[in-house]
């Protein structure tokens, strides 16, 4: 592969409350993922972010996560298939507008922390979410954590989808992420984490930690805007790829 | 005139908590104005409440309201400027697409409560308010109240627009509200507000408590679902004005 | 066993929306389960119910409940144990102080929905939130599900509890309750719920479906307020048991 | 005067949004105003700000506000009497709790953001919400804005109060702030804030911008934690005091 996408959560602040440096981040992603105002994010902040976000030509993705700020949904919350179905959309349909406001448009899909978890272990979970995002646009790009249940409910319902791997993190043989537990298992070296991108993105595959390689649909790489060394291994993945001669961009998406 | 539009709020309950006789009024009206989620509404009620519209063949109206579930979006609340155009349309995007995933499309606006009565004093609150659900769709049409200076902001911007009138609230000689506080401010009374309506649709004009007639856009009544005799005066009207020839049927909207 | 407590959860109003008849509810509870503004109630609510339960002489009870006034605090949200200690202590003492504010004393602990069911499948989840409330009140009693992981936990904290059955319900031969989805699992008619409450205060034992009888703490009976049979099933479960000589008083508590 | 009190809002993070360096704050003031969940705050932090202030012996404060987290409590929101109440008693009350089960007592109150400013302008409004709180505790001291409809309101009540000026705000001749409009409103000079608060604590009056000293109260000087110079000041006012031979104390507040 020649090409890649780089994306990161944006628009995490609230009220009175910043979160992240989305400025500098705009500068390095090519697709950004937005929140949506149930885990965070606020109207002025979705506004302005969906601004930033044309105005650094970046992808705008839907970020929609469950309804729980304090929690900012990271906390598995059980819902019926419906209620799920309908906070997605609600979410989904409030980004487009705001970012149609804004002079954009909303390509792709990401859930959001345990929305997102739950979904990569659980497939009928996943094509819920994604059934009702697509019903507001049958185009929008899906994007999931590649080599999950996320994948098999994107391929299984046929949509246009983008797989993404973590720039800071170890993964297993059978490509689940190593537990945070474990020595490794977080990547906090800028250095490790560009070379580890350059090589994945090379063979479009995961590599384990074992060295073993999972052929895997390398679209984008998730990167973050927080915590003490997010921002430098952000910036030394993009130089670490351009160096390699991987061409930067959006990810097209793929329907298979 | 021989035809006019009849609206009513709804979508209103909220998570276990019921609100109005929906169904109900649905076999009454020909336009609903529905609760947007931040003053009432939550996403599987908004979804709910739209498909019924759509099975009803009622136009649909997004009821942006201010962020205050406890207040019912009663309570007035300073935002600025900008603060206040985000938060409308956020709600109107998410009906927008709340609509179509519903196989329906929000043709009005209509704002709520406290925002609607700042709306009405204060010309260029209502301009801001107005302008930010125009940037998601120039051609929606807004409701406003007769008369007040949400009519005369929707004038200003050249939208279009529709005037409404209350069914059971008696007017003054300068088309305000009579105060509530006053005998005979609210009509509880079927046959009374019936025999005004028809009055008023015909006369294209509010009929002032003394009996003067100030010429106005009489293209909406407003009527409610809650309340003990809500639900029989909103069906004596529509009685009342059928049996007076006049059609009901959905606004189309004015502009000039 | 001559006599027992009647409970029942109340204040569950919020905002514009109503919930239950309290009223009637408060003639025939001697103990009432007061919403503390996470899952239901507000301010205004709990300052009114909180003064109807010491008007009626009926015991008050702090009844925390998840941050999720939209799913009522029938989601299941995973809390870490801090979490959920500062949870039902924030929610505890803004009952007491309301319960203070009102002339009365919150005497007793009942967690809500969803909080309630994981504590009473999950023993230290129970004791982190008993503990966050005794550490306010040593002396509050804690209500437990007879015979679930509530009771176990209450007893190994040492503190001062009671035993809770339903009404409504049947039971299994190990004291669980048969699953909704089984024909009988809840009971409609008021005479038979009378009749099994009679059986069961005076055999001071859970009797189950199949007859069998589990010994059991039967200090209280829960009763809803909600629902079309519930007001009839409670007041027949109270005369059933006046009638049948059982004195209707608040429980005092056990300790073992 | 020999002898005042420092006071700061504190515990303003709320789930993942950390605000303000409260331990550096803790190291400087000998009152704390800690927000009780309204307009910020969570369960969580509530604890660990109670058991930073108990450890750092520093006097705990309720600082309750409007329920408006998108707002942080600064929009104003008009309330009925009865509700204002409620909801200050509620999160003073919650306060109380957080405090006693770490170890502490709620000595004072102090309204926040727009709560405080309506009632700096409105005795009556101030009367409610004071008259809420000290009925959970008669003996609370009640913070007031020196020369407000505040210290009016708590003159009128006979409660225990302490009056406060500001460290880094200009005052006109009839002791109100000078609006932050003008030039010279905000102070953001260290040493010329720690002279001014010198030269109030030692005349017992407020010192205006003309150089008019007006009688007050000065009780307790309120500092900030949040904005690049607020620490600076805050240092420099404490060690400005010190050098002059004043005492650091908590109020003890007065009855007049």
């Amino acid at each position: 592969m020649d090409h890649v996408d780089l994306n990161a959560d944006m628009g995490e602040s609230f009220g009175p409350w910043p979160m992240g440096d989305d400025a500098a981040l705009l500068d390095v992603v090519t697709s950004a993922n937005i929140a949506c105002g149930f885990h965070a994010g606020d109207p002025d902040v979705m506004a302005a972010t969906m601004a930033a976000a044309v105005a650094n030509d970046v992808g705008i993705g839907a970020h929609p996560g469950f309804r729980d700020l304090e929690g900012f949904g990271r906390r598995r919350i059980q819902m019926t298939p419906g209620a799920l179905a309908h906070a997605v959309q609600y979410q989904v349909a409030a980004a487009q507008g705001m970012a149609r406001a804004a002079g954009g448009t909303v390509r792709h899909l990401k859930l959001h922390g345990a929305m997102a978890n739950m979904a990569a272990e659980d497939e009928a979970m996943a094509r819920t979410a994604y059934e009702a995002a697509l019903a507001l646009d049958p185009d929008m790009i899906v994007m999931v954590l590649a080599g999950t249940a996320q994948e098999r409910a994107a391929r299984s319902l046929g949509c246009i989808w983008a797989g993404e791997i973590f720039a800071d993190r170890a993964y297993n043989d059978d490509a689940t992420l190593v537990d945070r537990a474990e020595p490794g298992a977080v990547i906090h070296d800028p250095e490790i984490a560009a070379r580890r991108m350059v090589e994945m993105v090379g063979a479009g595959a995961i590599v384990a930690e074992s060295g073993a390689r999972i052929p895997a649909a390398v679209d984008t790489i998730c990167l973050h805007g927080d915590g003490k060394t997010a921002l430098a291994i952000a910036r030394a993945v993009r130089d670490g790829l351009k160096a390699a001669g991987v061409t930067l961009r959006r990810f097209e998406g793929r329907r298979d």
